[in-house]
């Protein structure tokens, strides 16, 4: 009977694992459901290998492992038992039909199942697999950078001799949670000079992008059932960080002007107060409006009078075009009010998992410890050699001349887009930043045409994931266009088919 | 007055911010905190700058950006106003005296202030910070490998020949959340062959480290309030992870055959069944024991009967020494209980942050949905690289060679701390892991001579973070020891100082 069942559930699988830990495997699962009962004899080698058709070796070796970690007991001259000590279990499944002995695949205990509030699709996301890279198509992002400029082989270069110099072995150990003691230093004169901060690398914590440093942001702030305050239209990814923590949002209207920050203080007034107030100042994702001087003002008084926090995502500070960046909140505030997040990820490529946390130390230090139980520290290598590349200038270089290149980049796009999109749709040319938000006709969904898009070979944003509002009907004729990433003649490409995807809407 | 303001507050600081930069940031300040009110004249360039020692274009620069930001009006022949649509915000802080005028390094907003419960002392960290390298010293660790050995060379080999790829603007880009999709492919057949295991890419994520897999679980499993069951002694940042999201925790005893599964049942007769357990079955941490045959089926079992789900923490699978490894629980589940996690941390180096977790593939969709939210992704060049070495069978003659060097390595420590450390202290030789688990005499305090080791000049454990139950005494005469990342000689020289701190406790 057990060479029977084992002929059934045996099979030389193809996932190139060797013949004796496959079998070892299948006779420790058939002990363990009960179907091989301790001080059961086993088949002789022999007899199991010609029924198994393999090596008998296989067997002798399977039965000597078994037997040096206790499952069965090897009996010189009598046979092979399964260990007497082991718990005498009611069979499961003893059915001889191998499909119920096929495992299930599928989990007995049961799952909190939040991915299906907070699963953001990204249509734009591109995964290299068996297949290779995917089949060639044009591809608007959301406002990724042009990795092609970027300095990746500087990076690789530092990346190379750190792993060679005397600090390689050192780097290869666990290192502060903190991040880089150098990236940290560098970092704090880099916001300094370009930011006119005044923080000390005390003051930084190295994150993975931005995403991590939001979401220690929450985690260092928020209980379940705190009030965040949030943009709409909005960043998808911030929201459902505060959603998975169990924050109650409030959904703060964005006008040309940014945040509306008379709701804010409406809502302060009747004793709504926000835990934390969470805001894109400098580019508003998705919009790109600037948040102006009186706001800030409001804002910051608002948060000293009613004590709240202010989470500023300033992700793509250094694409600033019609004037110098603007400051800041937290060029205003040393911190009492302002965390202070941002990243690499926009200004030198979205693969660079570099970002950072900007507050007082003892939050920093309660964000450290927070990160050290998520993924105990960054990479170390990579941490260094982007020091360096600060501590050098070339980031400084990079970054000057990807300004020049993305502002030509910005006039070609808008100029496309006004002469051969005009009649589909309307934008403001935005002061900075990596995208163009634009509004389809009101007739033109942005879900259509990007499904019709999607078939002539050209990747767009469907228009979702931009309002959260509950409870009203949103907008779907938004739509954000990275304009950084095509260089000219990719992006006449683009528009040229999205041109033939909008066509069949018709003029109006 | 605002002239003797600015003369106190402007600081020419030495952190390298542009002098325009500074002045802009502190006039936006002395606005925003009411001194400067709207509609207020500012001094003529001429005079500020004469008043602050700085040049007149500086000023003029200054004035020019915050007109364009809104803050100032520029009004010709006339002066330069602050904007008369800024709020008239009640002074803060009037006084002149600049103590009163640097602003707060303090947050004023609350804070949950979590780290003194998980912060996790780990006193043989190494930072490399402005000094250096820390001075030269023996340094005993919890257990790592010795990075000198790793293909750490290889692994950057191919990391530059991918950035320098066709490939290379893609990785540089967003990718999957799961990780790479080759390295999820050779990480399957790795697990299969190694382990025995049975399971595809769909049912892997690729994390940072085995402290991210442990996270995620907990996040996919854990609501605040619900029970997990772990070893005690145990693993400190696994039990921190349970207590961030809220878990109360059950303390299982452990002995030299592994968790006390007993104790287990009890509870669950008891009506006391946990949500989830979490275990170390190959090589307990801190003890190094391993869960016996008998114990693991009726895990498996109870598992069974109570629909709990098993975490199985496997992060140092690849060094077992008396045998085969153990097959994991996990190559006998298919994932319908057993959660598997484990990482390249151990088998490389640990600044390698490449972890695992292995689980029905609904059960990964749960927790990669999660992981997008706290860092979007991996570091997608790190991870196809690792996966060109899997592939490549780099990685399994590293894990061959490593294996018989540490066998060497055991061999000589045992020995050594026999002839040298035999009247302080007691240990058995371990099956496999990278430490030995000893005992000092019941009369010494592992934090005496971990005090007075340091003084010596060898970093080493000072007991704490193995035991957690509360409300006991703990025993704090209790070491792990590190063997594998010191060589012969410099494990002689680490046990000679350990000898010279234990001789002042005299011989019993």
């Amino acid at each position: 009977m057990i060479r029977k069942l084992l002929q059934i559930t045996f099979k030389k699988d193809g996932q190139h694992s060797p013949l004796y830990l496959q079998l070892e495997s299948e006779i420790i699962q058939l002990i363990c459901r009960g179907i091989l009962k301790p001080g059961q004899v086993l088949p002789p080698s022999r007899e199991l290998a010609q029924s198994l058709r393999i090596n008998r070796k296989t067997v002798v070796k399977t039965y000597e492992e078994l037997n040096a970690q206790g499952w069965v007991e090897i009996r010189d001259r009598s046979g092979v038992y399964v260990s007497g000590n082991l718990p005498d279990t009611a069979a499961r499944r003893i059915s001889q039909n191998s499909e119920k002995l096929i495992r299930s695949r599928q989990p007995a205990y049961p799952l909190i199942s939040r991915s299906a509030d907070i699963a953001i699709r990204t249509s734009t996301d591109v995964e290299i697999n068996a297949a290779g890279i995917p089949a060639p198509l044009y591809r608007i992002d959301d406002g990724f950078p042009d990795p092609r400029i970027a300095p990746i082989e500087e990076l690789i270069r530092e990346y190379r001799r750190y792993g060679k110099s005397h600090l390689a072995n050192h780097l290869m150990m666990y290192g502060p949670e903190h991040g880089s003691y150098h990236l940290r230093v560098e970092l704090a004169n880099f916001l300094n000079r370009t930011r006119g901060m005044q923080v000390s690398e005390k003051e930084i914590l190295i994150t993975k992008g931005t995403q991590m440093a939001i979401y220690l942001t929450a985690q260092v702030l928020i209980r379940p059932g705190d009030s965040v305050f949030v943009p709409d239209p909005g960043y998808h990814a911030a929201n459902q960080v505060f959603n998975l923590l169990g924050a109650h949002l409030t959904f703060i209207p964005v006008d040309k002007d940014g945040m509306d920050i008379d709701r804010i203080e409406q809502l302060c007034l009747t004793k709504q107060t926000p835990k934390l107030v969470y805001i894109i100042p400098h580019h508003h994702r998705p919009t790109t409006v600037t948040l102006c001087a009186e706001r800030r003002m409001r804002l910051m008084n608002l948060a000293h009078k009613y004590r709240f926090a202010v989470l500023e995502d300033d992700y793509d500070f250094d694409y600033h075009f019609s004037s110098n960046p603007l400051l800041p909140l937290a060029s205003l505030d040393s911190g009492s009010h302002i965390i202070y997040v941002g990243s690499f990820c926009k200004s030198i490529a979205p693969g660079i998992r570099i970002g950072f946390m900007v507050a007082p130390e003892v939050v920093i230090n309660e964000a450290a410890a927070i990160r050290k139980l998520i993924d105990r520290q960054g990479e170390q290598l990579l941490e260094e050699s982007l020091a360096e590349l600060l501590r050098t200038g070339d980031i400084s270089r990079h970054l000057k001349k990807s300004h020049k290149l993305y502002e030509q980049r910005l006039e070609n796009s808008c100029r496309l887009l006004q002469e051969q999109l005009g009649p589909y749709l309307t934008f403001e040319r935005p002061n900075g930043g990596l995208a163009i938000w634009a509004k389809y006709r009101k007739d033109i969904s942005a879900k259509a045409v990007a499904r019709k898009a999607s078939k002539l070979g050209l990747k767009i944003s469907d228009g979702s994931n931009y309002f959260f509002q509950p409870n009203i009907i949103q907008p779907d004729n938004f739509i954000r266009i990275g304009y950084c990433s095509l260089d000219e003649t990719e992006m006449a490409g683009a528009i040229d088919v999205w041109k033939q995807a909008l066509v069949t809407f018709g003029l109006k």
